[in-house]
Parts: C-alpha cells; sequence; structure tokens
C-alpha cells in the first residue's frame, strides 16, 4: 500500500494559519511526522486564494524538501501553482488531481504528461459526482481516453471514485467499491486511490467506519491511500486489511511493522 | 447480525473450573454480561468428558435459563447430551454442530431435525478441513442433501466455512470467503456463520486481525457471528461494517446503538 500523508492541506484552519504565518517549524514537524509514521509521499496543498497559491505551493515544496527526501504530492487544480511548484522539487512529484472539469483536465493533464508524473483522476466532472456506478465509470473511460492521448500510462494513473457519506445514501459504500472493482478489471495496470474519511461523514464513532471501509477497499484493490498516516489505528487496520486478504506473504510485514512499533494500539501522535 | 455469545465454553479453563465446582454464579454472570452487550443467543458448550457431558450440559442449560430467556446454543457433538439438554431448554435451541463426519452427522441432525432446530453445519468432514474451496463446497452440499433429507429447511442452517489461520497459509482469507460466497449463491435461504478468531492464530495483534476480517465476512454476507459479544470494540466494528455495507438503512441501528451506549471504543467489560 502508498500511503500519501495527506495532513499538509491548507484547508485546515491550523494548517492555512502556518502558511500564511510562513511558519516553516510547524510545516516540517507535521512532514516528519507523517514520515516517522510511514508516508511514502507527501501531499502538499496550499489551499489558498489563486493569486497566492503558486508562491504558497512553492514555499511548501521548498520548505518540506528541506527536511525529507520523501516523494510530493502536488495537490492543486490550479496549472499556474503546478507549473511554478514543478520546478521547486527535487524529483518527479504526484499530481492531485485531474477529473472530468474541462478546465481541470484541459490545464492539468499537459503539466502530468509533460512531466511524466503519477496522477490522481478523480471520478467526476463539471455536474458533480455522479450518483451511480455507470455515469463514474463513463467519466472514467473518457479521462482514460485524454490520458492515452496525452502519452502518459495506465500505470501512472491513481483512480480516485470519490467516496461519499453513507448517511446520506445507504449505498455509497457500494456505490464506491463497485467502481473500483470495474476500474481494477477495465484497467488492470491503473492503481486505485482515494480519501476514505468521506465515507463517515456525519455519523458518529467514524474512526470505525473508516476503518470497516478501508478494509473492503483494500480487498477490492485499493493500492494507495490518502490517509493521517499518524493514525496508528488506521494504519494498522490497513496492514491487518493486507493479511487477511492474502497480500502480505507469510504475514511478513505485518510482523516486521509489529516488532518495529509502527503499527499498534496506539492513540494519534499529533 | 446474529450474535452467538461465546463465553460459556468449558474448553476454556476458568470455565471448566466453574463447571466442574457448580459455581452457578459464575456460569450466570457470563450469561448475564454477554446478554446485556448484546447476545442473541447464549452458546453452552459443557466441555467435559463424554461421560459427564450430558449432566454438565444439562446443568448448564438450567444455571443459564435462572437468568435468561434468550435462545440457547447446545454446543456438542454428542447426541446423548443433545438429547438430554433438549428435555432441559425452555425453547427450541440452536445446536452446535454437524460436520461431514458420519458420527457427529447421524448422530447430530436426527435431534436437530427431530425438534427442528437452528442448526451450525461445519464445511469438514472426517478427514479433517479441507484446504481448498472446491473440497469444502463437496462437503456443504453433501451435507445439504442429508439436511434436505431430514426434513429441516435452508433457513435453519448456519453454515461455518471454517475458518484457518492466516499465519499458516495467506490464502486463508480468500479460501473461507470465497467458500462463504459460494454458500451466500447456491443456497440463498440458508445462512452463514463462524467463529472469526482462528484467523489471526499466531499473528501479534490479533484484534486488529480479527476485526479486518469479519469486516470482510460481513461483506460476503455473514449475517450470524459466533463471537464474544463484550468485546465492545470487535461489535462496533460489525455494526460499521453493516453500515458501510449498505446492510444499515439510513445508519439507524448504529446511531441507536451508540446513542445507547452499546458501542463505542471501550475495553472489553470482562
Amino acid at each position: 500500500m502508498l500511503i500519501i500523508g495527506e495532513k499538509i492541506n491548507g484547508t485546515r484552519k491550523a494548517v492555512q494559519t502556518a502558511i500564511i504565518d510562513k511558519n516553516v517549524e510547524f510545516i516540517q514537524a507535521l512532514a516528519l511526522a507523517q514520515v516517522e509514521a510511514g508516508a511514502d509521499i507527501i501531499d502538499l496543498n496550499a489551499g489558498t486564494s489563486p493569486d497566492r497559491e503558486p508562491d504558497d505551493l512553492v514555499w511548501l515544496v521548498k520548505t518540506v524538501q528541506e527536511v525529507t527526501d520523501r516523494q510530493l504530492c502536488l495537490d492543486s487544480p490550479n496549472p499556474r501553482a503546478l507549473a511554478v511548484a514543478m520546478k521547486a522539487v527535487n524529483e518527479v512529484p504526484m499530481i492531485n488531481s485531474i477529473s472530468g472539469e474541462p478546465d481541470r483536465l484541459s490545464g492539468v493533464l499537459p503539466v502530468a504528461a509533460d512531466n511524466n508524473c503519477p496522477l490522481i483522476a478523480l471520478a467526476m466532472d463539471a455536474k458533480g459526482i455522479p450518483k451511480g456506478v455507470d455515469d463514474r465509470l463513463a467519466i472514467i473511460r473518457r479521462l482514460f481516453d485524454e490520458i492515452h492521448e496525452s502519452g502518459l500510462k495506465d500505470d501512472r494513473i491513481y483512480v480516485d471514485p470519490l467516496i461519499m457519506a453513507v448517511a446520506t445514501n445507504t449505498q455509497c459504500g457500494h456505490i464506491a467499491l463497485d467502481t473500483m472493482k470495474a476500474v481494477r478489471k477495465e484497467f488492470p495496470q491503473a492503481h486505485l486511490t482515494g480519501g476514505m474519511s468521506n465515507i463517515s461523514f456525519g455519523l458518529p464513532l467514524r474512526s470505525f467506519i473508516n476503518r470497516a471501509f478501508i478494509t473492503l477497499a483494500v480487498y477490492v484493490g485499493l493500492d494507495c491511500a490518502i490517509i493521517d498516516p499518524t493514525d496508528n489505528d488506521l494504519l494498522t487496520t490497513i496492514m491487518a486489511a493486507e493479511v487477511v486478504t492474502g497480500q502480505d506473504n507469510f504475514c511478513i510485514e505485518f510482523a516486521n511493522a509489529f516488532r518495529a512499533n509502527k503499527i499498534g494500539p496506539k492513540k494519534n501522535k499529533t
């Protein structure tokens, strides 16, 4: 499982404040906590207004690169921010994300293709997130047509089925899982990703709902999770799901992570 | 989800001692703790030698019936113990279990059929537990042939695919899940059950492995779980799995259980 650490996100109040105040220590501590917890990739979302986003994203890139050489994920729909950040990165970053929204697709896809970036593709378009599996698949197929035309290979693509709140539609879990199964079948070289925590929006005991859902996502083929890697119970759950779905030969990864004290029933450290 | 409380089991040392000492308080406290935690059915396994098992099982039935009217599950392969316990029960009990072992089948099935008991059927025979899905299904089909002949209806049958330790065979999870999916398809009126905790035998952090596996079992159709219902995290996980698999309309059961303080991240109470 490729783990994308989601914590450096300017839509979170404390992170936004740190970006505006240019609080290097705060951002670097968030990066290091995620690296320490096992993040493979650090997501960077400046989350500021379009006019200042390019500068803020470049500042995030430079600030985080000072303390870790983990791959970065440039999280922005803004081609201008992506273009300048691309010049600041030490190595090829992931890009989060394209969708079927025409401006986003035409603005972001060329940046990803020109740099051969791993790219997250969202199952939505200008009309929003379709309710059903078939409409999501129709968007995903159109995205792959464009991706193929751009020259990017399927194995660079991380499809996010877009998980909605089960409190608003009891079938939301199945819709996301069925979409994932269909993508796995139709585009076997592509990857499956997603932020999982939307599933539990509006419910109590959200961590239990999130863990149940991510376990099912691992079962149907999730191979890249956008999570808070410092959530020890969630990380342990992902590794346990890999064990019970036969993806951890001889349970070696699980046993090693346990011995290294990387997993187990601890509370969030940050 | 039908919850069978597994704690009154004479193969556990403390329970065995209580049975031998005729410790009414201990057994009744175990029964009440499980009822309080939400058990629908109380499993009774005397676990003593065949000569004293009939008396011990009857004593368990009488002892537990004094404090609860929950349905009982007579857990024994011994037709003589089942026959006398059947006379002591206040209402039709579940029986745990038949298998393809000839003596067990010919001894236990008639007791279940004569009393129209819900009956657990294990996917094993005299040669043991088959490694693969096909061989397990072959046994299950033979069991259903016998069950149909006995007059018991499919909706009285609870198939246990027999979950083995994933530490000894990485594919054990898939084997159990695929068996469950096949049973669900071939015998849609029958139920799926099982003790889940074998999956994690020999591994650290067993509770995480168990919770991941039971979540997948709920996804493929588990509708009866043999568990320690006082394990609050496990019970919460089951209800969370029902939410994300669309089995809890409007998430009402989950929300109500939360409000009633029946679920949540507490530690085991007993």
